[in-house]
């Protein structure tokens, strides 16, 4: 019940993004509607309201908006991440920087999140201030993996601060809100951040290790297109530097490179660490008073862990 | 007395914009503090001290953030442009795009509007729904811009409603947003904020202008770069379209098609048409209270039509 429940408020975070994005310029609103549409997990958003809903909150319409602007930072940032990425397709469809062309896809990014921060404003200061501190993280994430491609090493340390940064600060952040606006008290607000920091450090790594091991089709995206940024976390999380491997430039190479890294054992030490972060997710799920709600967020834990897409 | 008080107030502006810039992430941090301190009129931190002032505002402390955000969408739109322009100059300086690729060019630019968004998450609703707003507004602009110049026409109407958007509404905000602050009544808010979009759209159509007549020294960019953008002020003023004079690809025919402009008389409708906006933003400072900050805001007028750069 449930279940359903969060899922009829995913569809009304869908309808949001789409009404929030009209505007009489048509290209902005066709290549947003693009990116909305194209589907996604929606785990941002089911975070929140999940967050909202163990914290006690009753008023759902309250959050739909919250929910909305954090599926919409990510949205954002995938189009641009597809610019500096070359990347032909997202989720299954064209991506809106090949079907658009780079300038285009450059204001589209922009305007998201331009109308993250409308769908944010009325919130007041103290849900702005979080947000904007998990947009500059996301920003300083992406910079830190794109410079780590070009220098084409990655240590563990950068590799963990990179999906700290770009990933889990919004999960975390997304948690604190829906927490907090569900009138979580101070502890609850605590436990669900460091919960969902720790969720967002785990689906990251699964991310990753997809990237190398995972079945294009369902991805929806090319696989290996990590690796070819240097990026891939299964290189860091086996102390391997790039550049031992050797620079990847061609179609043929990746494919060697993915063997090699399949191989090596590196893969399984990745999904260690992804466990790991699962276990301290579901301790700090214990601070969180019982609930369908909590029972919810802990079933996202696994989610994460067994997804294959 | 005055002029130097606002010239102190820019100071703190600065500062403050390199200080909320600094990061971790070096990159970030070297290609902000290279756009921060390349310099630029800082008309728009002025014009919010300006309306703070002239509303009887008492603790210039409290909008010195304000009028920093106001810059920085600025700042960080220059940056973005400069990717989609491929302009290698910017203020007399190379460009972050030209200095640090287009990937991090792309970043940085993020990275700016993030910093936007946590210097206004204090100020509360109010402030950052008229900054949300704005920002909208002014990435429609952009967009428009782009497209009418990938369409090789440009009519009076849609170049008036690109001035109005990517230039004017962050003007208006400013402006709109300083007033409010100092306390000003719904009277006076308007006026300025009628005042500061009418000053803004002279300001645009003057800029327009310069890239087609300016000096490439004193601009400090390269001139004919908007010809080559297809949305110069001019060829709109002229009522023809870009088409009607042919497409422009290389270095020669800009040179061509800007003397062309220069003789078709279309610069002195141009003008004029700056002219009537400047009338429209004197008239709407006759309701704003005689002070020294309204005589400034006046004289703010005659530099924006003066410019030379």
């Amino acid at each position: 019940m449930l279940q359903e429940r969060v899922d009829d408020l995913v569809g009304e975070v869908d309808q949001k993004l789409r009404n929030i994005v009209l505007t009489d310029i048509d290209l902005l609103e066709e290549a947003s509607h693009h990116i909305i549409d194209s589907g996604g997990k929606r785990v941002r958003p089911r975070l929140v309201f999940l967050s909202y809903l163990a914290a006690g909150g009753e008023n759902v319409d309250d959050i739909v908006a919250l929910a909305s602007a954090v599926e919409l930072v990510h949205t954002a940032t995938l189009v641009h991440d597809d610019i500096n990425d070359h990347s032909l397709t997202r989720r299954g469809q064209i991506s809106v920087h090949a079907r658009w062309g780079r300038t285009f896809a450059l204001l589209t990014g922009d305007y998201l999140f331009t109308k993250v921060y409308e769908l944010m404003a009325p919130y007041g200061s103290e849900y702005n201030i979080i947000m904007a501190d998990a947009c500059v993280k996301l920003v300083e994430g992406e910079t830190q993996q794109a410079a780590a491609a070009k220098a084409g090493s990655l240590d563990q340390e950068t590799y963990r601060s990179i999906i700290g940064r770009k990933t889990a600060s919004l999960f975390e952040a997304g948690a604190r809100m829906g927490a907090m606006l569900g009138n979580g008290n101070a502890v609850l607000v605590e436990a669900m951040g460091n919960y969902a920091y720790n969720l967002g450090l785990a689906f990251q790594i699964v991310d990753d290790v997809l990237d190398i091991v995972g079945d294009p089709e369902a991805m929806g995206k090319p696989v290996g297109s990590d690796v070819l940024q240097g990026t891939g976390a299964v290189m860091a999380q086996n102390g391997r530097k790039d550049a031992d491997i050797g620079v990847v430039s061609e179609a043929d190479p990746i494919k060697k490179l993915m063997n090699q890294i399949r191989e090596s054992g590196a893969v399984d030490i990745a999904l260690a660490q992804a466990d790991e972060r699962a276990n301290r997710a579901r301790q700090a799920l214990q601070q969180v008073p019982a609930s369908p709600a909590r029972d919810q967020l802990e079933s996202l834990i696994d989610l994460v862990l067994a997804r294959e897409q």
